[in-house]
Order: structure tokens, then C-alpha cells, then sequence
């Protein structure tokens, strides 16, 4: 258990945009009304999973919709707070804890807010351990626990609640209801008791994101390499460094989708990396070469800030250094990869750890 | 109050599609399911709104959709109920009469099976006077009743429950959530009270498409003209008979729209009708000249057996009496003709009462 105060949202909206995987909506944005929510109600709580009483009722909330969109529209605590009290009123219980349903972007501050304005706990971990475009993509899924009920609320006061037969069919009602808001909408979801949590959550996730952030900004602090910091920080690997010299982007059916390439520069010369995106960043691959895939987070930094760069931000010239960082192990199993492998994202590769495809990478080179 | 039993639906499945004027989905289909539940669970107790207590909880069912959709995908009584107890268990009360929201078609009959299998006493009356496209077309919008929280539900299992500021946002909210659902669902919209029911429902307009129904078997049953006897039922006005030569339709948003041209016969000779419709049949007129427009109900029956011919059901070649029925007068304030008036539609004209351009005609050929 710990106190997040509000000076400490910088770091966790940094290390969130980390994690996002260049998609989870603008860290900024949530970081703000986050900022907003904790100036006036006060800290929250950071607890661990394991804390919760079996009986619990833990709430996910999250920012849902095309991150181009939630630049333009930005959510307000009314909506965060709307969706919580709409799914709790058709609950007919009261949440006595919330969550992040992504660590990454937008959604690792948003839960702050509701958190901060109803005095209740937030936990410690979230459902993916890096953000991914859709409803069904936690491993909640992967164990069984139902995303709907569902409630989303957008800004002008309506509410729209979905119970599904399943979690994708769920994400395809959030998609057109959200469609119909305007692009973007704020939800409260995957409603699960302690022992559901237990099992469910990737553990620690937001304190991952702080240590992140904080990793970052001290290096800045230092002017030591802020790149070289989030290695470290994260566990990842390096797998290409560059300048942007091509980015399309549409957003479509909810979804900012895309790809850009990026020309290597310093030990990079000469190679360039395509990198594909719907939300989140998915593929990076050299020609034919893959260097990483979903459910790995490929993970975009400015070279001098070490900031990272979400989809909607990347431009021409902008000079990243490109990393890739291991998932949590339950997405590497079969049942994790149907969901999320790069194949369900039409993508027609094999899943290989980014671990050894980095290491065999390695050896060709020596 | 009266007892409907299995064999009156027939006529009120037929009355029910008179007054659908070309849209409601089609009144078969009801009829079908209506007559499987009420074999099972018995007949339905049909009353009137003056006998409903103050606090009555109503609630409207009906089938939502494209009736082209309606057609290839049937209703099943689960979603019928579904969508019921969805609505019921928001409000956290049981309805204790249910009505229709739509005299019209399809959902001149829907409401009988929800009322049969629950048991429950069923409104003569509904919310329009005939059927409308639209959610928020209804004499519940003209006095503030509101659609929301309205409950859909799918084949599937699936529910959604729409919880908006306004009955043209919930319109707007279903009609992609129908989409997502195939193309056509089952709602319970409209939970009023027994003070609401009395200021807002079209009274007696069950009781009036089963007269209309029994008007039209009884001329058929006497080799006697079936238009003549539905024109003595309606009140309304034969405003062209003729030949359909031409059908434009397509589905679009979760409408069948289109137009026919209709080629006059019988004392028609020489006149060409074009009739425009979204579901419902919404304008008649020759050349620039307007003979019925919404909220006026226009009406084609087949020449011979008098049966109504559904948007979707025409087709080249049939022969056809169309009929103008003025519509309920709250349809022609200010308000009203705002809310389902030709120009709402998007067709450029002043609405003038049917009676009234059909007197004026009568002048001119005189």
C-alpha cells in the first residue's frame, strides 16, 4: 500500500505512455484531469491485489475510442464518475476498489480520478500489463471474467449499458455505441471480486509505470541517456533507432490504424523499420525480417527526451529510439495469443518471443 | 375492457398493417409468435388506459429495425422477454400493463406475446396512432414522457440497456445498436405511469385495428368490396388506384427507403401516383401536387382481397387502392409536425390535413 499524491501522476502518466505501446489515448490528457480530481479530493491509495477481500467489488474504468478522437474531445470527471455510478446502480452494489483496465496511456490516470473523487482504493495492477485496442483483450478474458456489464457514458449525459454473451461481442456494442458518442466514451467495466482479481491482474503495473517515469526524468535530471534509463526501467531491448520519414494514418470503425517507417541512424545505418499500428503499436519488421510483435510492446522515444510517442503524435522527423519489451508470460500461451497474436490482427506471422528473436538477431550479427 | 383470444389476432394482425401504413415490420410475423404464446399461456385481457391505477408501471415492447430485416431474421418470444425483464430489473419494478408502441404492423401484435407469457394486462392503445420510423416519434415525446432507459435485446442473448437525455439521442443510440444486432432487436422502451398513459396514448387503437381487421374479412366474406369496407373503417379517403410499375428501395441505416410510381387505373385513368417511403409510406402525390403526406396515414390495399401491401412486399405489377386516413389531431400542432411532419423527412412541403386537400381536389374536378 502506498499514497499517490498529485506530483506523482507525472511520473505514472509518463511511464503509462510507456507502456501504452503508442496507443491508450494521450497520458497528458488523463494526467490532467487526474491533477484536477486529486487538488480537490485528495490522494488515493494505491493497494495490493492481494489485499482485497474476497467479497470485494473492483471496478475497471477507462477511456474508450480512437486516441485521434480523445485529443479533440477530451473526457471529464462527470463521465468518469457517470459510468462508475451507472454500472454500480445496475449492480446494485457499490465498487470497493477500482482499476486500471490498461496500464498504458490515458487509462493508467483516468482510474485516479474516480478513485480520488469516491475515496476508494485503487489497485495496484491492471488488465493487460500494456494497453491493447480492445474490450476483450485482458487476461480477465483469458480467465473467464466477463466484461459486461458495461457502462459507458459520454459528455453530454447519456449512458448506455451492455450485457453480452461474451467479451467480443461486447467490444462490438462498445464499438458503435462509442461510435455514436462521438469517437470516445468513458467506461466502467469487468466487474470481479478479490479472488477473480487474484488471478486475473497483471501485478504491479502502476507502480511499474511510476518506477518507469520517475526512471526517465531522472536521467533527464542527470543529463544521462533517458533511452538507456527506460531499458533498464522496463526490461526491454533495443531493436532500431531512426528518423520517421513516412506515416499513414486513418481512423476508422473507432480505430486510429496506420504504419510508418522509420530510417535507422546511429548503429542503425542503412536499415529501416516498418512498424504497423491500430491504436498500438503491433509489428516492427526489417523487409521481410519481424523484430517484434503483439503481445510484446514495441515501445517509441523521442531520442533526446525520452518521451514516449504515440501513435497519433508520430510525424516526419521525428528521431525515436524503437524498443521491444516482453509481455507478461499468460499472453505467450496458445490461449493468449489467439486473442492478441499478431495473427488476429490479420498479421501473417508467427508469434517468437522478443527475447530470442533479438538474441538470434545477435548472433547473425557476430 | 375485453378478452382477446388467439383467433382475434388475425384481425388484428390485419388492422394492424392497415394502420402500419407500409412500415412496422410485417404483421405475419407478430401474429405468428403472438398466436404460439397465447396458445401456451392464454389469452390476453385488453383494457383501457382510464382503468390503469396512478402508479401503474406501462411499458411499451416492440420489434426494432429495418422490416426488411424483420423479414429474414424472426423475432423469437425469448428476446421478447428479455428485453421486458432487461427494462424491469433497471427500473427495479415490474411493469403491471404493457402496451404497443406502435399500433402498426409488426408491433400491433409483439405486445401480445410479452403480455401473454407474463400475464399481464395489455393498453388498448399505443403511443403514435400508426406506426412511425423512428423512436421518438410518438405522442410520449410531445408530452415529455421519455423513451429511455429502454432495453434491447438480441437472438443471441445479448442486451443492451440505452440510458439517454433525450428521446432522439436514445433514437440514436438504438438504431446503431439494432445495426450491431443484425439489423433488427426487440426493445421495452417507455415505462410511464398511469397519469402519463392517460395524457399521452392514442386510445383504443387496438380495439380500432381489430374492427378495421373484421371489416375487411367480413366484406371478403361477403364477395363485397374489402377497400369500400376499409374506407367505412378508417375514415378515410380513396385518393388513387392503380398499377405498380416501378420500386426503388434500399436499406440504409437500419430504414428500408424508396419510392414506388403507381400508374392509375379505374377512374385513375391517365394519373400517375409516386409514393415515398422510410419504412412507413410518408408522401403521396401527382406530379408536383401533394395528395397525403406524414402524419396523414397513407395506405395501398390490394384491389381485390383488400389486404395491406407492406413497403417491402411491393413490387411490380400489383394493383392497388391507396388510401389518406387523417391522422390523430396531436399529430398536427406545432410540435407535432416538428416531430414527424414532411419536412423532419426532408421533403420540401407544408402539411395540410388530407381531409382538406381532398376536399380541394373534389372542388377541382367539379
Amino acid at each position: 500500500m502506498r499514497i499517490i499524491e498529485v506530483q506523482d501522476l507525472e511520473a505514472i502518466a509518463l511511464g503509462g505512455a510507456v507502456y501504452g505501446t503508442g496507443g491508450g489515448g494521450d497520458p497528458y490528457l488523463g494526467k490532467l484531469l487526474a491533477q484536477h480530481a486529486m487538488r480537490l479530493h485528495g490522494p488515493v491509495t494505491l493497494i495490493d491485489v492481494d489485499s482485497l477481500d474476497d467479497d470485494a467489488l473492483v471496478i475497471s474504468v477507462a477511456g474508450i475510442g480512437a486516441p485521434t478522437v480523445l485529443l479533440e474531445k477530451l473526457p471529464n470527471l462527470e463521465q468518469v464518475l457517470n459510468s462508475l455510478a451507472a454500472l454500480e446502480s445496475f449492480l446494485g452494489r457499490k465498487a470497493t476498489a477500482l482499476m486500471s483496465a490498461e496500464v498504458g496511456g490515458l487509462n493508467s490516470t483516468i482510474p485516479f480520478c474516480a478513485a480520488s473523487v469516491r475515496g476508494l482504493p485503487l489497485v495496484d495492477g491492471d488488465t493487460m500489463g500494456r494497453a491493447f485496442p480492445e474490450i476483450q483483450m485482458t487476461l480477465c478474458t483469458l480467465h473467464g471474467i466477463a466484461a459486461s456489464p458495461l457502462a459507458l457514458a459520454d459528455e453530454k449525459g447519456n449512458a448506455v449499458m451492455v450485457d453480452a454473451v461474451s467479451n467480443k461481442y461486447t467490444e462490438r456494442f462498445v464499438r458503435s455505441i462509442t461510435m455514436e458518442m462521438g469517437g470516445s466514451a468513458l467506461g466502467a467495466m469487468y466487474s470481479m471480486d478479490g479472488r477473480q482479481a487474484r488471478q486475473a491482474v497483471v501485478r504491479g503495473s502502476i507502480g511499474k509505470a511510476l518506477a518507469t517515469g520517475r526512471a526517465i526524468f531522472e536521467a533527464r535530471a542527470r543529463h544521462a541517456d533517458p533511452v538507456q534509463a527506460a531499458l533498464l526501467a522496463t526490461g526491454g531491448f533495443l531493436i532500431h533507432t531512426g528518423k520517421v520519414v513516412d506515416v499513414q494514418r486513418g481512423t476508422d470503425g473507432g480505430f486510429s490504424r496506420g504504419q510508418a517507417r522509420i530510417v535507422g541512424l546511429d548503429g542503425f545505418d542503412g536499415e529501416e523499420l516498418s512498424l504497423l499500428f491500430q491504436n498500438e503499436f503491433l509489428l516492427a519488421r526489417r523487409g521481410e525480417q519481424v523484430l517484434v510483435s503483439t503481445p510484446d510492446l514495441i515501445v517509441l522515444l523521442d531520442l533526446e527526451s525520452g518521451e514516449p510517442v504515440t501513435g497519433e503524435l508520430l510525424r516526419y522527423g521525428l528521431r525515436v529510439a524503437v524498443l521491444g519489451i516482453p509481455c507478461v508470460s499468460q499472453w505467450r500461451s496458445a490461449a493468449g495469443l489467439e486473442l492478441v497474436g499478431p495473427r488476429y490482427f490479420g498479421y501473417d506471422v508467427d508469434y517468437v518471443p522478443v527475447e530470442q528473436r533479438h538474441m538470434s538477431r545477435d548472433e547473425t550479427v557476430a
